[in-house]
């Protein structure tokens, strides 16, 4: 089981609760990938390792489920909008690791190390354009227009924060827009059509989207937490990429502002240069402690947690709704 | 104008009947990319580098009008389908760039060039999800559809032909399904979306499309032609990246197998070696001209063309029928 028990055991009881759905969701999903063309078979096979904690179809399952508890078992629709959020973060996850030149996703080598950019390249061009499709067999066309918006907006975040790589001047606004756009927007997403595809009026649809991307933002803030202070072994992709990268995150920021300026010219020439490979990381981490910064973004993800249970006022009670308390939880306290 | 005088001249009247359509693609076009956020419209102004003759987006426009002679000005929709398959390609040419590490395109710098393959992967998905964005904007979601599926068949053809870069013993039949999968498809849907826009009957949508693939094919083979013998500053982007990336094109499959093993595998060993640089290319072509393999690229394209014609029987005579038939012999007698 690739699902939710695997994020957090603790979550083994919402796990069970969709596991018979998640199975028709990744029935969709291999249905839409199958081909007969062995080079296209191959290169498909390598997104199985990229599959994981199948987050955003979970949320999409159980956040139709929260507004509709009467909901025996989820329609087609829902199954297939899963499905589609699905494939379009493996196309993301796929060409973001050729952006980050990443060697290691989910403990094994990435597509574009095993396979070269290019092929890394087409095969996310090639799960986009089935995510699209697959989405348009959808008679809500309601569907397909937001996927595409949403789609735009990752691109955006993406463009945002490649112009900004190296720049160590950058603020929290402009951070918190950047994973807003690149992370946090197709978590939203998929909460968003759970809701709408459950047919809920449009106060759910909005509780539903604001509780998506509150968790979203907090995953990445976790994200960026992990990167400086992980476990390689665990959570089970290359670490310390943001500081290769000269990524400003937010626990950076919060450390930049806190040094001397000095002490700030120095690590930021530093982090410019590349200098900070993964042997230093856990030094830097140390220095974060030090100046609260790495308390400063656990603390910023706590209160968006806080505030994104706070949403889920909006639905009924339910174990659905009780299962998205659980995963806001979850999203902060995981170790990979 | 960028659009059809610039491809041939001889076709500045078919130019003429479709000039304002165009414009209004255009208007649809920039429309779609138009963006507040700096970063995202610097990335996509390069995209103005890769506009050039715009024959899919004329292809579309005046299949709808062969198709419906009576129509006086397009529809909304076909207008706006028109710019989805220009967007489409314009991301198809900017991934091409990265996967062929091109240098040059129209003229000047690629975007990975100029930019980093990093940024020409986002402003290439960026491309793909505005395209498809604006396609899910239309009424009749048939368009969508085929779209989706269309540029999945891009992909593929991708996919194929990286599968088998430096592969020698490549044939004619796999050759062909590679080209008609990752040129031919789309040109041959924007002839197809053009009849269907116009309210075609099956047979005149069939016809649309066979003309449209008929002609994508020859197009890659004048393209294959090019990039042996072309000049440069005429075409206006890298050539000879084909004999670089060891890839193998309908004239090189003709000439290898006319040569004698000993000529035939050295040749493959510095076609495999990458060792036929741009300076080597027209030497090579001198010896292809001897075996008659530049001849029979050449007459493969003209036999194309002339069915091509034949398919545009299905339409009633009309100016735009007259424009379509001009275009397919202005397809292989192009020198860029």
């Amino acid at each position: 089981m690739n699902g939710l028990s695997a994020f957090v055991p603790a979550l083994a009881s919402t796990a069970e609760l969709i596991a018979s759905d998640l199975a028709r969701v990744d029935e969709r999903f291999r249905a839409q990938l199958e081909t007969p063309i062995r080079p296209v078979a191959e290169l498909v096979a390598h997104v199985e390792r990229y599959r994981g904690k199948m987050l955003r179809p979970t949320l999409l399952l159980l956040t139709s489920r929260a507004a509709d508890p009467a909901l025996e078992d989820p329609t087609d629709e829902q199954v297939t909008a899963a499905a589609v959020v699905e494939m379009i973060h493996m196309a993301t996850l796929v060409h973001d690791d050729v952006l980050d030149e990443a060697e290691i996703r989910r403990g094994g080598d990435t597509v574009n190390k095993q396979r070269g950019n290019e092929a890394a390249v087409v095969l996310g061009d090639y799960l986009i354009s089935k995510s699209f499709h697959l989405c348009s067999t959808l008679d809500d066309q309601t569907v397909a227009l937001r996927v595409g918006e949403v789609t735009s907006q990752v691109c955006e975040g993406e463009m945002l924060q490649l112009s900004r790589r190296g720049d160590l001047t950058l603020g929290e606004p402009l951070y918190f827009e950047i994973i807003r756009r690149k992370t946090a927007c197709l978590i939203a997403l998929a909460c968003e059509l759970g809701a709408r595809l459950a047919h809920g009026d449009e106060h759910i649809i909005d509780a539903a989207r604001s509780y998506g991307e509150r968790i979203g933002i907090a995953f990445q803030i976790q994200d960026d937490l992990l990167d400086l202070v992980g476990d390689e072994a665990v959570v089970g992709k290359s670490l310390g990429k943001d500081l290769e990268k000269s990524k400003l995150t937010l626990p950076l920021i919060h450390h930049l502002a806190a040094l001397d300026s000095a002490a700030r010219d120095s690590l930021a020439r530093r982090i410019r240069d590349g200098a900070i490979i993964n042997g230093q990381r856990l030094a830097l981490a140390q220095a974060m402690e030090r100046t609260g910064s790495i308390a400063y973004a656990r603390a910023a993800a706590h209160d968006l947690i806080a505030e994104a249970k706070r949403d889920l006022a909006a639905f009924p009670d339910s174990p659905a709704r009780h299962a998205l308390d659980s995963i806001a939880d979850a999203v902060i306290s995981r170790a990979f």
